[in-house]
């Protein structure tokens, strides 16, 4: 065999279980299609769950994240002027840590250059074969030329619009979906946040997120109608819609500034089951997306990698292959319930066009029942925090 | 004055008032539309909050509740073979109290009977007037011929129909709707129930709910479409089909028998505000309808009593118009919040006809966290037991 897994993706679930595998003395080959640039460029998610940051410090790519990332006690559920703090921390004994996806991906670029590993860019019409077989190989285009790298194991980490999952013939795939009627449209500005920790703002305006990549670059959001084009919001009218969804104890405290990033994204739900076909094992969004309402993306992600890089050890180092066997259901299990929680936070939190006096008044109640419950505000935290692998 | 209270409606809520009230020395006329013999042929609700049991004993109406209601320490909500038990004794440290609508008003016309109150049944053409004067006054037809009764207060009893809430102005009124796109279809059967504690089920087939009313008296339900009549479920039929949705396990101990009641409801929310209209205050059905998923019906119409009448008291014994004042908001604040318990369980337990595979998951995955959460049973349980007044 020309290496031991063949990792499709060099997204940081794909660098992430490469690093695990690594470490464990497993000899992996990544294959990416974009340029290292284009990865690093990306601005996704920016909330890791504690079990991440443990994950993350596990593969020996915490030191930076520990030393410039900002842990998060609890976060604001807000609906015009009623604030109400969840404070994770009191409710779970834990806390959730802002530290960018991005920087999460350059750690990681940084730990695997230092390994040796293998990561190719540029990478082309990537095929997955011999599923079936006593080993798996992939074949893909790099510089004009068609290569073969023949692997126990196939993990497929490249996302949404990736070959992998589409790899599992369509009539055995079941796939579920929800499209919402509405995107976000977020900055990137270098300003101060506004509050300390997140607001994730209901308004009769629709809604707002306010969170942070550090001390003075923030990450604010407005809910807008899919429709809607970056053109469409230059800064002040950004800077005006996001102060008034906002509780007036917070928008006085807003600084301004220029955007240095701008984009429009859709939210959707989708899961697509089994995660594994053969020796091919879907990771992340290759498999499942949630709308960013809760922060559980990339989080949903480092927990696959983590059922998947103990059962891969396991099956290549001792030869038990139960893990490989139980992967897709006890990944599919905790991706479910990450699932209802975005979903019922994305409810939770928007406006839908066309919706009666009812539904409005179905989020302001709770709101209210989350500001006089203990137990609501806990079963919030403990879902934000991150349920138990 | 004639009586210092009017009370428009002999249902439990406007009967439970005018108990507590005569209780403390202040008195009441009960006007209702229907036969005494027609008020207590009404099939409803099943299951009391423990706040309502104290409430009743409070009242003086306690013994026979005392003596045949079934205490009950939790319920099932399950779907298909997922059966997830929710143990509110534990969980909470409250029970809930099987005991018919119909035994309560039975009591409470016992009871009000022997404290000699003047309940005037075949009462028509209510006219609520002078709510803004010195003192109110209630105008009825009743065996042909026009009365008033003059009077400090009148309490709006008499549920989603009738005149009191029509009497504040359509535009000083907010109306909160929304209609469900299904009924439950029930049924009453001199049967053993098929467990010992309620169940919810959820199924591909739609929601069912087993419920009881006595060791040998049941009540059971299956969600049906709007558009289906109590012909065309025969015995036969309705018991295939409650069979099916229910769990194996619950299934193999159905005793089916003959139904002595069937009956089809739709289901609704809707709240109107505000609950006062100068010396006019609205009590339970009259301001707000919940589905039944949940039990929470009559509850709340007690929960409006056990302000309202507190308010009152202080209003005619010491002068003190505070709790008048804020009667609306308070009991608002408790009816949101139990409006929103309702709509999340319906929303939880019934297949939407036109609804997506995701829908089916999202409920499937909100079982199979309760199954796996206590904090998610305990927030369940501590809205299905009552929140605090």
């Amino acid at each position: 065999m020309d290496t031991q897994v063949v990792i499709i993706g060099g997204g940081p679930s794909g660098l992430l279980l490469s690093q695990l595998l690594n470490r464990a003395g497993i000899a992996t080959v990544i294959l990416e299609r974009a340029s290292r640039e284009h990865v690093l460029s990306r601005i996704r998610a920016g909330i890791l769950e504690w079990g991440s940051v443990e994950l993350l410090r596990e593969a020996g790519v915490g030191a930076r994240m520990d030393a410039e990332g900002i842990a998060h006690d609890g976060a604001w559920l807000t609906d015009a002027d009623l604030m109400v703090h969840v404070d994770f921390k009191a409710l779970t004994g834990r806390q959730v840590m802002v530290y960018g996806q991005t920087e999460v991906t350059h750690d990681l670029y940084d730990a695997q250059d230092a390994m040796g590993t293998t990561i190719l860019h540029g990478v082309e019409d990537v095929r997955i074969l011999d599923l079936d077989g006593p080993q798996a190989a992939v074949e893909y285009t790099q510089g004009g030329r068609r290569h073969r790298l023949s692997c126990a194991y196939v993990a497929g980490c490249d996302g949404f619009h990736g070959v992998s999952r589409r790899t599992i013939p369509e009539d055995r795939r079941r796939e579920f979906e929800r499209v919402y009627p509405f995107g976000w449209l977020g900055i990137l500005s270098r300003t101060p946040p506004v509050a300390d920790e997140l607001i994730y703002a209901n308004s009769p305006h629709g809604f707002a997120l306010a969170s942070m990549r550090n001390h003075n670059l923030v990450r604010y959001y407005v809910q807008v109608p899919l429709s809607d084009r970056v053109e469409d919001w230059p800064d002040d009218r950004f800077w005006a819609e996001f102060r008034r969804r906002i509780p007036a104890q917070a928008a006085a405290r807003l600084v301004t500034g220029p955007s240095i990033e701008k984009s429009v994204a859709p939210l959707r739900s989708f899961v697509s089951e089994p995660l594994r076909w053969g020796r091919l094992f879907l990771v992340g969004d290759a498999a499942h997306i949630v709308p960013p309402t809760g922060a559980k993306g990339l989080n949903l992600a480092v927990s696959d990698v983590f059922y998947l890089h103990q059962a891969l050890i396991a099956a290549l180092k001792q030869g038990d292959q139960a893990g490989l066997d139980t992967y897709s259901d006890r990944a599919l299990a905790r991706i479910w319930k990450a699932m209802r929680f975005s979903w019922q936070m994305t409810m939770m939190l928007h406006r839908f066009d066309g919706e009666d006096g009812f539904a409005a008044q179905m989020r302001r109640a709770t709101l209210a029942h989350l500001a006089e419950s203990e137990t609501a505000r806990r079963e919030l935290a403990e879902n934000y925090v991150g349920l138990p692998y």
